[in-house]
């Protein structure tokens, strides 16, 4: 069992859909990554910061998947991020409505003394001065650090962002913002320039089209599962990040070929996260239906084809 | 070796994209489908119409690849099918440009006689009327149908296509197109819908994202290959139908398993296709080329996971 340390947010989500909306519910990068981890057999730890306006409901949820909650920093008196958004009506595209830090503005992330070992740093999306800081709290270098940013901080700061993506592994990062990163259109030119900023490995996601994996000359793709009915994209990319970073850290194996397994487990939990409102789906999900929709995604790509 | 009856536009295409443009050059639905159905092992025939402007050594180079000439009516003094468009910076959209229909006005398609017995046919992009005729002239029933349609029909002659997708096996169609047909924004909902409108097989074209098999419960998905440089996509559609009709006719198998070789070999050649302006990459295009890159298909989506 590997040890896996998550950072990134812990939040309150507000969310509107075509299907319905939502009062304020469990979210944040953090959650889902954990909730997704928590499927492979890792001893994990978050490190974030809420106010004590977050449920303790939440924190139990989280503690009984067996996450560390050591390195979560509850303010007294703060209040928790909140982040509120409505999706259009093919859900590929949403409007973020509010977005309060709060507590998050003043984020110092602590690494819990039992966490600056970890196998795998899962750093969720945060300002690279953050997820910088948690690099150089480890005590040792861990096999592998996966790192997931977005277009704001390529806007507001993208001198810390070069900076921290010099220092890890593998960068997870969408299909938009892979191509404003490098002022590559051809996502291939893309994770090529990309590899040559840090990251050994690049990730590109691209939402109901699937996910890219990079590495030297080597690409691997799976899909989204097509379902009938997508309910809430809202931390599909995060539950990916953590099926991916999660598997890696349980089987301690980062060749490309276990991470082309860590892209297919983390595309699986995806599909199961959009099923529902934020991360109902995921605390609930069971190994068994895991495994079964494992089943469904070999059939949806794997043939036998004779070659020449 | 099967027998594979093409039907489509023979045209004139004048292509702009962000990387140059042409002067007219040979292109149509039917010659795309022709040079990549020529990789297999048919006996294929284009059924078309065509002007006496089409140089004759755009005739010659169909005729070369094996492709039988004797359902392409030429009209005496009459112009051909003649497209411009100009593709978008992303090249995912274009503008027609130019539409002169000329010849394909009056088109009244008529079988040879040694192809009213085709083991499959390819019905290209064009008035359901047409398509029906063609349908209706067959003395067997084949195989395989194979219809490709578009949007335009769909506002324009919807009853007419109503009525001939009741007579076929396979339905190829792009997403919105399958959105627009079925008032379904899942591609999993339209493509059930649409199962019951005849087709038993239905493949969705999603272009650089890829493409979808669909029959009864089952799903099948197939990338488009990852490319440094897409130079113009015109005809990639149709290479990948080409592709997929002849594999199925040379193979003269049409279960479910089979098709899933014919999504990917017809992903492989729309590969080919696009690296080109028109149908230079396909007129060139060696087989051991092609065999080569099944190989890296074959890597981009094929994985080892123990399943439960």
């Amino acid at each position: 069992m590997g040890k896996l340390l998550i950072v990134g947010t812990v939040a309150f989500d507000e969310i509107e859909t075509p299907f319905g909306k939502t009062d304020k519910i469990l979210g944040g990068a953090a959650t889902f990554i954990g909730l997704a981890a928590s499927q492979f057999n890792v001893e994990s730890g978050i490190v974030s910061i809420v106010g004590d306006d977050l449920p303790q409901e939440y924190l139990d949820l989280l503690s009984n998947k067996n996450i560390d909650l050591s390195g979560l920093e509850i303010v007294k008196g703060g209040k928790t991020f909140y982040w509120k958004g409505k999706y259009h009506n093919d859900l590929n595209s949403r409007d973020t409505l509010i977005t309060d830090l709060n507590t998050l503005a003043d984020f110092n992330p602590v690494v819990p003394a039992n966490f600056t070992d970890a196998d795998v740093v899962m750093l969720g999306n945060l300002h690279p001065m953050v997820q910088m800081s948690v690099i150089n709290q480890m005590t040792t270098r861990p096999k592998l650090i996966v790192l997931d940013t977005m277009n704001f901080w390529m806007d507001n700061a993208l001198d810390d962002l070069l900076e921290v993506i010099k220092h890890i592994d593998v960068l997870t990062i969408n299909d938009e913002e892979a191509r404003q990163l490098t002022n590559e259109y051809s996502l291939v030119k893309a994770a090529a320039k990309i590899q040559t900023m840090g990251p050994k490995f690049v990730v590109i996601k691209k939402g109901e089209h699937g996910a890219l994996l990079f590495h030297n000359e080597n690409i691997f793709f799976a899909p989204a599962l097509p379902l009938e009915e997508v309910f809430d994209p809202t931390g599909a990319g995060d539950t990916f990040a953590g099926g991916f970073a999660g598997y890696l850290a349980a089987t301690d194996n980062i060749t490309f070929e276990n991470m082309k397994k860590a892209v297919i487990h983390g595309s699986n939990l995806a599909s199961f996260s959009v099923e529902r409102f934020g991360t109902e789906r995921m605390v609930n999900l069971q190994r068994d239906e895991v495994n079964k929709r494992l089943h469904q995604f070999k059939a949806l790509t794997q043939y036998e084809i004779e070659l020449k």
